[in-house]
């Protein structure tokens, strides 16, 4: 199998890589596993710290139209396209979010159409396609209604890949994920970084800003079953896609001031004591147009997992970022 | 008022200069009736036969982005985007259905966004953005799932332009519109276009193919109330708009059978006699796919309008196009 992953050097390119590398092979399209020989590691900036002679990594401008070109070729089995500008930065800067959440996109499809190969390709998307007036629990059949230019690329994304689906262009599958928590590293341009940063810096002894009211309500999935489930919709049959090439993912549904109680159970008040309240109304816009819960009918029909307990998701990132 | 209207020479575009030419005003962003000063009137092919001072015909091809610098400038108060390559056409031919019915919408976007002048900006969207497993009466939340190329085009015109409003780019409507019956002229490339045909080739004496069962439920909007409507959705104020700029209109919902039989009672048996019944199953699987009711609620509250009886539709038609 030749894979290429975009967002390589990304959070959760990193990780999909170090999993795939781990797992060894893929389902080709006939359903068999194949043995990965390649995974090209595309991303902005290099990626570092994987060592291993069947990663191939590769720097550019997902937004300059011949870089795409070197991307897919006629060999490349797989993709998994996860490359994307963040949602606070996407609704700062509406050009850069536009070239490369949603015309990259569709270049990159454009290059697979061109070579009739018809590779299985595998997308992130996201909540933040939802929006307006939203029930408790959204279901699968909730109109789209993005109130930002990210949801707006990400559901843009959506209905391209599932026409090019279709029409045989190429086997895709689009997740829409919940907000991934709690990412290592530090804060970025997400409206829902703090989401992360009120475990993550805490944990670390740092002061972090709660942005958003304790009652906001937030549909989150640890980075392990993040990963857990891309390489899931990948492994997925096209015949099994009976009701579409989107799924919402499942996740867990949590208020923020529950996760900083679980943050208190974990690792005590001391703890919880960093995390500073001051409300931004431009990331509470943003956040409070996400739904909090999902049905996920179709995904859990599908095989998608959700994590149950917030705080094993703290002890899992406790552990892997202070190995002891 | 200097208005563009693209598609000015297709079948709504026409009808909608004249009705602008004889409204004479429309509404200004202040709410404030202006005179119509200039209508520029844009397609592929040149508007004949409207002969009046305030209209200026311009002719090219939209998928051409050069072109597109010449529809709007800063005068450009208003827009009425209408030209769309039909849903069989954009099927078969897959990039010009998205070079025309996409690309050239987001083009003139940018233009527009460019410019610095949020014109008023109306567009029509389409029922086929949906499909899948749909309830008999589709409301407003239903998410989008189109099963077709056509469909998705539309769609993502959709998401843009919600996108444009909410940033202030452009003063968006996009009007999803039933099935316009009955149409004047020839058969088109549209899947739709047997709903027209199947009255206006029998009312002509002339034979006419019907290729989907009996059984199949349109949603349908006379020619005059979709003029009526589109004038309506531009005269709107944007606080009006307050569930967003995409808007199921109202329509009339009849089985195929029951536009047979309104035709029946209004031309008699040797005109229905006319309308041979020929299975295809590519038009059926497309228009099968459209929904045959809405509820429209969000519309309705709005003020926009449909037709109650078909029979009065073929009577619109049959006087219109057999003047005594």
């Amino acid at each position: 199998m030749n894979i290429l992953v975009t967002g390589a050097a990304g959070f959760l390119g990193r990780r999909l890589i170090e999993a795939l590398l781990q797992r060894g092979s893929l389902s080709d399209r006939h359903g068999v596993q194949q043995p990965i020989q390649r995974i090209l590691a595309f991303d902005v900036v290099p990626l570092t710290g994987i060592d291993d002679p069947r990663v191939q990594p590769l720097c550019g401008d997902l937004a300059e139209p011949e870089v795409l070109q070197q991307l897919v070729d006629a060999n490349t089995d797989s993709i998994f396209h996860l490359a994307a500008i963040v949602s606070s930065q996407a609704e700062q800067d509406f050009e850069l979010g536009m070239r490369v959440n949603f015309t990259a996109t569709q270049q990159l499809l454009e290059r697979a159409r061109a070579l009739g190969t018809c590779p299985r390709w595998v997308m992130t998307s996201s909540v933040a396609v939802f929006g307006g007036d939203l029930p408790d629990q959204v279901e699968d059949q909730q109109v789209w209604a993005p109130q930002s230019s990210y949801g707006t690329q990400k559901a843009m994304n959506d209905l391209l890949l599932a026409d090019y689906s279709r029409r045989g262009f190429v086997d895709g599958r689009s997740l829409r994920m919940p907000t991934i928590v709690v990412r290592p590293g530090k804060p970025n341009m997400a409206a829902s970084s703090f989401a992360s940063g009120i475990i993550r810096e805490p944990l670390n002894g740092q002061e972090s800003v709660c942005p958003v009211p304790l009652a906001t309500k937030l549909w989150l999935l640890s980075p392990a079953l993040a990963i857990k489930n891309l390489i899931h919709g990948h492994e997925l049959t096209a015949e099994q896609l009976t009701q579409g090439r989107v799924i919402n993912l499942p996740g867990l549904s949590i208020s923020v001031g529950e996760m900083i109680e679980a943050l208190r159970t974990v690792a005590g008040e001391a703890v919880v004591s960093k995390i500073r309240h001051e409300p931004n109304p431009a990331i509470e816009r943003i956040v409070s147009s996400w739904p909090g819960a999902f049905t996920a009918t179709y995904a859990k029909s599908l095989g998608f997992t959700a994590d149950d307990d917030f705080k094993e998701v703290i002890r899992q990132f406790a552990t892997e970022n202070h190995p002891t």
